[in-house]
């Protein structure tokens, strides 16, 4: 299994360095006193030794062992309720709660970066807090004072914790299909009927109770979307004092035999006339679950970024490590029999791949991060829309791009062990399996590429493109005296100018034909995702140059980020130029063929 | 599991429309009064009857109950052993087996679309004749007439099997390190010791002896890859008559647990001083291998193409039975309450891709095996050199862009299937974990380029490159007033100069640095391979045309290779300019970060 290291360097200079957190989050009143420097940095430290020590080494058995059901009943894996409990008690379940209900405040940021660690020193365990988390945050927005008395403080404290329940089993990406029923009972509670699918962390052992927010539709709700309510409901029924009273009508009839994640309970859910809450209003549950979509799907993003970061940690090492045939150069360890892969420049390319989805990843989750944070706490409207749109448009890239790029790096950390990456002790192969989860659940890539193109950019007239191509703008017009950042700049320049053209021949095409948005999308998505990246590291050169410029202890480090910026420009940025040719070829050779006429 | 339903109208298309076998075969004095267009279909029929009715029902449980070791004895999968028995019974063991030794001496051809069938229903059982394949060539080629009186014969029934035994834990990609001893006994033949792994089919309880063809090294010979030998290893020692004695001391001390292929048993093989056969030269034993190296990749090239075709039927069932949303230009099937979703785009572009990849896969994979053929039994010195350095310049390309190209198909397989297809009991997702293998085995993706860059083009100057070109260029000016064709000829011609001229600039860069061949040599491995599927897609594309012109009752069979052909070049093709570019940015970005300044 390869060693978690948290990269506790590269998120410094990201938190810090390129974001500046510190200075930015001065700006904003509720944090402005609470986060400094200091208080991140202790945070992540803490993270860094519970994630290495605590999570990465029951990551291996958790894969292999599994979780058990027995009569309703799921225990998970060897030492996942002891790290759960750990994790209780050093505070992390409060982190971004709200005070009044015994939470810490701080920033989502913060519970990002932290969240980074904990996905990649051991996915399935993490997804047990990170469900939990999606409950108590659509209880603190939406639910009422009473709702979150009972609730709210038992979720913070992390003794009890949640799930959200919308998936059926014919109902996934298309949600207006679901048909699990609330019937009105005699004291204003409900009565939950149906039956849930791929209900992560649906039963478990970590905690005292489970409060799951259920989707479902009144008697007489309309079909579709708009007749969806969202409800509150615990596995064993609780007082108004939040006391735990007897066991409520929803049962795991079964977990799911899966691919990856093995460590996380995947549940089907019974609810046999289940007490529940209605929570928002009647027939608004899918706005409610919108509200902090992006904060889910950042966090799956995040997952994807961790893949790419662990397997690259593995990858890395073995790469110093094992020796097989000499460099093209001539022999670099000539007392060995064989020179280090690490030496051959197909190997070095896996590397630097990982190295720039990694790093590049990691820049654009804080950064998305960080706008949440804007949004939900900033006194200034102006900047708090400006956020919210940029967040808008850069959340279904981020999900897509972060987790599709996880994969690959996935991959290439399973290609640089060659036959041994086949092998299930060396813990590569199973990044591959974990991470094959993070682009189907959260929105597949193909339904991110939708929300992207259709509802971000076509439905806003290009205005949410343009927020991003300003940005773009203002930073090259400001570096341009920045002689070390030219090739970067004019590339960035061309790439700009290249999206706003693409976008804008969709849109014609879509006028005549809508199929056309669908064909162009993924390949939009990805367009857009490579330019988003070139911004970043563009961003992160800049700031490397600064440092170097300045003079600093700590060459090694920049000089690494300069490289990667140009490995990014050089190597891969030129994927774009695939999708756009693509994009250019329109929808007709994806739609000709008859349904009867693919197979024969 | 989705349900594997052979490929035969495709194949047959391949077969006889495009590669005309009957015709093309009577030209071969071996085959001409053996090879009719009856015949071919016919064992076509057995097959797949066989692989639909046999393989495909125990491939899922097969994966799921894994082999079992206990005390050095291998059991296989619950119905493996009666499904092998069936498969001898059958004969399809002797199919191209030497007449003389009681084979049927069919053509390669014919064993490559059996054999493509055999991965399609259950890949992990396709490898144990897959690999008893490999040791047969073996003794056919480099036997003495008693190793072939002893050994042969049984291998040819299927009464034993075979293994090849190279790899050491140490020892993958560079077999210069083997460190395997072979010591003479008094007898003649040799003490064998060491250890080897990843031996596939190593041990098993499907035939009455396994024949190990082992790498070794003798006493004195040099170090590095010029001095490996060798030498038959039985499981049992048999007498001059070929019947089974005592055990001989070769032990399987473990199994692998892999990601995939869990139906395959691969073994860890203890020798202690096992007695073995010196076959072929002293000393040449890589030499040896190295003669029927390409049937070995075109093989685990065939695995590559047979996942792609096996992952798209399930993907393409899937779709059209799975409803979800509306289409963009509205309801197609409004009595329902959602469109199937293969109505959607991006699912539909998700299966053009699957199917171009395994239909060109298997085009390209019978026209090298075609060529197997040619360079075996032709009477013409001219055309054995001329398909012999084809087949020395494809072979990588089919080895390499197969099985990736397998590995993108099967990830779209998953993809389609959105959430469920992470769930084990559709099977999707063991495809892709047995695909995994693929782009590991008989050599790396990486070192199929280098192969491809290195010993192939940049070695031969050039020569081997252009005998390929001029096949295209042949092709486009033989077509040259086929209106119909126009677009793809006139790309086909300017991606063959823009591969004469990268190659070109790779060259004169590799003169100044040696690195240049390896950061370039991934990217001209993709790049060479998108181009020879633009071939052969445009190829396809003719006979189709023709077809449709002469008038023919499978409109629709023909309309979608046009339909298929037009997809690749508009939707994938553009890939190679991404790789082109990658190429022209040179090594820099590549090599220049220092070892130590990776991760901090």
């Amino acid at each position: 299994m390869p060693l978690y290291k948290a990269p506790q360097r590269d998120m410094q200079f990201v938190l810090h360095e390129l974001l500046q957190t510190e200075q930015n989050y001065q700006k904003l009143s509720k944090y402005q006193d609470i986060v400094s420097r200091e208080l991140v940095d202790q945070y992540l430290e803490a993270a860094a030794d519970f994630c290495e020590n605590e999570l990465a080494p029951i990551n291996q058995n958790g894969d292999q062992e599994g979780c058990h059901l027995d009569q309703g009943i799921v225990t998970t894996p060897k030492g996942f309720k002891e790290a759960y409990d750990k994790y209780v008690e050093l505070g992390f379940t409060s982190l971004t709660a709200d005070p009044e209900h015994g939470g810490q405040g701080l920033p989502t940021l913060l519970r990002i970066a932290i969240s980074e660690m904990l996905c990649g020193s051991n996915w399935a365990w993490a997804m047990y807090p990170g469900l939990s988390h999606g409950a108590m945050r659509t209880i603190e927005h939406h639910g009422t004072e009473q709702q979150k008395q009972v609730f709210l403080s038992k979720l913070i404290r992390g003794v009890w914790t949640g799930t959200m329940c919308l998936t059926e089993s014919h109902a996934g990406s298309d949600l207006g299909l679901i048909r699990t029923k609330a019937e009105l009972n005699s004291d204003g509670s409900y009565a939950i009927t149906g039956e849930k699918i791929f209900i992560s962390a649906g039963e478990h052992d970590l905690s005292e109770n489970i409060i799951h927010i259920v989707l479902a539709r009144l008697p007489d709700a309309p079909t579709g979307t708009k007749g969806i309510s969202l409800f509150i409901v615990p596995k064993f029924n609780v007082d108004t004092q939040g006391n735990v009273q007897d066991r409520n009508n929803v049962l795991c009839s079964a977990i799911e035999h899966k691919m990856g994640i093995h460590g996380n309970a995947t549940c089907v859910l019974n609810f046999d006339a289940a007490k529940g809450y209605l929570i928002g209003p009647e027939n608004r549950g899918l706005n409610c679950m919108f509200t902090f979509m992006n904060t889910a799907r950042i966090g799956t993003a995040v997952q994807g970024l961790a893949a790419s970061e662990i397997s690259f940690q593995g990858a890395l090492a073995y790469a110093k490590d094992r020796l097989a045939m000499r460099s093209l150069t001539g022999a670099k360890c000539p007392d060995k029999n064989a020179d280090p892969i690490i030496v051959h420049p197909a190997v070095r390319a896996m590397l630097m791949t990982q190295k720039a989805f990694s790093e590049g990843g990691r820049a654009l989750a804080y950064f998305l991060a960080q706008h949440v944070d804007i949004v939900e706490t900033s006194d200034d409207p102006e900047q708090r829309k400006m956020s919210d749109e940029l967040l808008a448009f850069l959340t279904p890239i981020a999900k897509a791009f972060l987790t599709e790029s996880g994969n690959e790096s996935a991959k290439h950390g399973v290609q640089v062990f060659g036959g041994h990456g086949f092998i299930v002790e060396h813990g590569m192969e199973q990044i591959v399996r974990d991470a094959r989860i993070s682009t189907l659940y959260e929105g597949t890539t193909e339904i991110q590429s939708l929300d992207l193109l259709a509802r971000k950019v076509l439905k806003s007239e290009g205005k949410l493109l343009k927020n991003m191509t300003d940005l773009i703008e203002q930073f090259v017009s400001e570096q341009q005296s920045n002689e070390v950042l030219k090739p970067y700049l004019e590339r960035l320049a061309e790439l700009k100018q290249q999206w706003l053209t693409l976008t804008k021949t969709i849109a014609e095409k879509a006028k005549q034909n809508p199929e056309e948005i669908g064909a162009a999308s993924v390949d939009y998505l990805y367009f857009s995702s490579y330019v988003v990246f070139a911004y970043l590291w563009a961003r992160m050169a800049q700031v490397a140059h600064e440092k170097l410029d300045e003079g600093t202890q700590e060459q090694k480090f920049y000089q690494a980020k300069l490289s990667t910026a140009k490995f990014f420009f050089q190597k891969l940025l030129h994927r774009t130029q695939a999708h756009a040719a693509s994009i250019a070829s329109g929808a007709e050779s994806v739609m000709e063929l008859d349904e009867d006429a693919f197979s024969f």
